[in-house]
């Protein structure tokens, strides 16, 4: 067996039960990468140190879930070339800190989140396929779908209690102009909107996040704190309110949007950056409309803008022929 | 014209006017087995009469639904195979039982049975060419769609009245646990589970189901009775209310979630088994999500687990290699 | 250059900046005449007249809608024919008349709608590819979905502020019958049917409407006519609300569902006809549905209910062999 660095993580060859556990290790932080669209474990090792600076409960989440699903896809014999960049594991880290963030962490929970865990890897399986019929990614979307059903059925089960982070079921209305927006906001709501991507909040979280970015792809980190940036001040700009935006609630959905659409997707080019630029725009509506469009329920917008936005737009490039695929 | 009893039902062969009525009728009770994802007159059969052990109104809405849709099918020429095999039957059959039990039996609801019942064959010739891409069946999707729309169109046609055993529309909250299950908890949701496939209840009626099941296939049979008893242990384990675990909600999408992916779709081995275990605890999950997600529209949660469930479940299964489907 | 009348628009032939300009006037037209999916400039006309005839404003937003839609086509270089024939014209249209109807015509709402035509463009390319893999039109989707997205968005956004003609977000409920049905409801009704196709009322707007689908086709001028009056006697039938009948609420997506499978997708034919009757039927009930299930965001149905029953029934076609597509 050998194990070396690679340009993204670690080059694993041999068979022995050592390699293999190296293999998963390296495939658990690539995972973690994935959740920001990066395959790379050094950005995912950093991402995991910046979440465990915000706290212990959601690290130990983080891994748990990559783990669980990472593990559940080697069982079910995906094939191991995805399981290794992390693709199966992205998800499961989501769908664990979410069910963390929003419900008491008592033993029934811990053991719902293995089972949402287990279950976003058949999510996610059944997405690829689902959207190989038009050539694009799954993107977060197993996450959302198996955080939202595993969050809604809570209202049906006595023993899951959740924390006063959920919002409060109830009918949208109009709103008016809440608190003014200073300069403390745009900087703490631009690292914010990094580190609320994995549910997180807090400077050194975001510039942790930014950096696990800039190691791996610096387009990707500079798209990344654009994106943040664009979609605070859309959201100033439309009036929402300040502490929505300080929390970087409208910044985590525009980063990922410019990551994928402004460094990942597209060949670079002045249209490309255009059409990111109103990807990342729109995503900040999206999220006011998820946002409002689930307050009935009682339930977070997550990524779900995020999935959608970058979806169209994805879908509909090829009609564009201005725009070009990255090689 | 010669009409004889095969394994799975009549077999006819001729053309005259008396054949036509046999194969008609065959494909009504196939229709029924169908429910159950049985092409099987004898499991129609049975399943028929333990409708109508519960309600002669039922039993005539299952007769007229299957009736009608299968009898639009005709009109519109499509495929006599698929005709015969029941495929434009079941769904008619659990639209009319589905408004008879949420409307009150009146001249213009049965008028709109009719009309439900005939569009219900509009939407299964549709979800069959969606779900073709991907080489999934429709399921019961028809019916949950067709049905939803006609329930929720209620709240705008004044000369509908539903009856009160529609959800009344509200917001989803935090529950606590309610009732304790004994005994006869367990027994009588266990056959509840099964009866309520068809929106019916008692044991009576639910043992007939079994043995119409097991008529048709032993495998199936056993698959509905361990699903019924899953989705009512997990329910149970999660807290939820004794009053819903005794009357078999969150039995009867996992009954079809276990025929269908324990008894059906896939080849028997370790690995299917677990799959399809797994499928239907997610099953449980899914239906408290789903009750829950209908509630301000004040909608029940019809087979809509199962679908989702079944079709992720599904889907996902190529990228599996331990998996194997149905020769 | 030249420029000649053809019998469906202008035909332009050159290169110049003024064939540049009367391409474009012919297709912003042509954008306008597909909203009832004729690509034709004459009714495209006729139908932007009997907008100005109702409101000034609602007539410029229409011109600015198709504008900047179609104009964000030509940069982002959609395929020439597409953008000629209006495809990329007429969900701006429908944007901007939605917005400016559901909104207070600010300086903000302004920018607001150019934003969303423009995206509208990037929603009907992302549908073409979606849809493509069934063979069946985008229809209106692409203006559904931006139009709902923008309107739920306003619920965070406190410098854009919603006209009271919105509906007010609550449960749906049943309801009692409401009203009386006169002469002057069935006719005001059938003529609002028309015009509520773009969101105006009246019936000299209704029946410019009318003229301008006579000018293209007189079989979708029948059509529609005959479909707004389906659509009101289904209501007036099933107890819907006499204010709402008259409105011609019940009626524009029923005019949009005739004129499709009467008069534009398939051959005429006893059972196409009868096809198109069911569907047009099928149309007022579902939006009694789409509008009870947007209830609770205080969102209004648009043409959701269209699009869904003609998508349902153009998929469903190829399995029912009495049918033929158009020539």
């Amino acid at each position: 067996m050998s194990v070396r660095l690679s340009s993204t993580g670690l080059a694993v060859s041999g068979e022995g039960s050592l390699a293999q556990a190296a293999g998963f290790l390296d495939a658990v932080l690539r995972g973690l990468g994935q959740v920001m669209l990066q395959n790379n474990s050094y950005a995912g090792l950093l991402f995991l140190i910046g979440i465990f600076c915000h706290s212990t409960l959601f690290g130990l989440a983080a891994l748990v879930g990559t783990t669980v699903s990472t593990a559940a896809a080697k069982l079910l014999a995906v094939e191991p070339d995805q399981v290794r960049d992390g693709l199966f594991g992205f998800n499961g880290a989501l769908v664990a800190i979410a069910l963390l963030y929003f419900l008491h962490p008592e033993g029934l929970t811990w053991a719902y989140v293995v089972l949402a865990a287990a279950g976003s890897t058949v999510v996610m399986a059944a997405m690829l396929r689902l959207t190989q019929v038009w050539k694009v990614p799954a993107l977060t979307a197993p996450f959302v779908f198996t955080a939202l059903v595993f969050l809604l059925a809570c209202a049906r089960f006595g023993r899951l209690h959740s924390t006063d982070v959920l919002p409060t079921a109830g009918l949208p209305a109009s709103t008016a102009v809440e608190g003014v927006v200073s300069l403390s906001t745009v900087v703490e709501g631009l690292f914010n909107g990094l580190a609320q991507v994995f549910f997180q909040s807090g400077v050194v979280t975001g510039v942790l996040f930014a950096l696990g970015l800039l190691v791996s792809s610096r387009r990707a980190g500079l798209a990344a704190l654009l994106g943040s940036l664009t979609g605070l001040l859309v959201a100033w700009g439309m009036g929402a309110a300040e502490p929505a935006i300080r929390s970087g609630a409208f910044g985590f959905n525009s980063v990922l949007t410019a990551i994928a659409l402004g460094a990942v997707f597209f060949a670079l080019s002045w249209t490309s950056a255009a059409y990111a630029l109103l990807a990342t725009i729109t995503t900040a509506v999206v999220f006011a409309a998820v946002s409002a469009a689930l307050q009935p329920l009682g339930m977070p917008a997550l990524t779900l803008p995020f999935v959608l936005v970058v979806w169209v737009f994805l879908l509909a490039s090829p009609l564009f022929r201005n725009l070009r695929a990255a090689s």
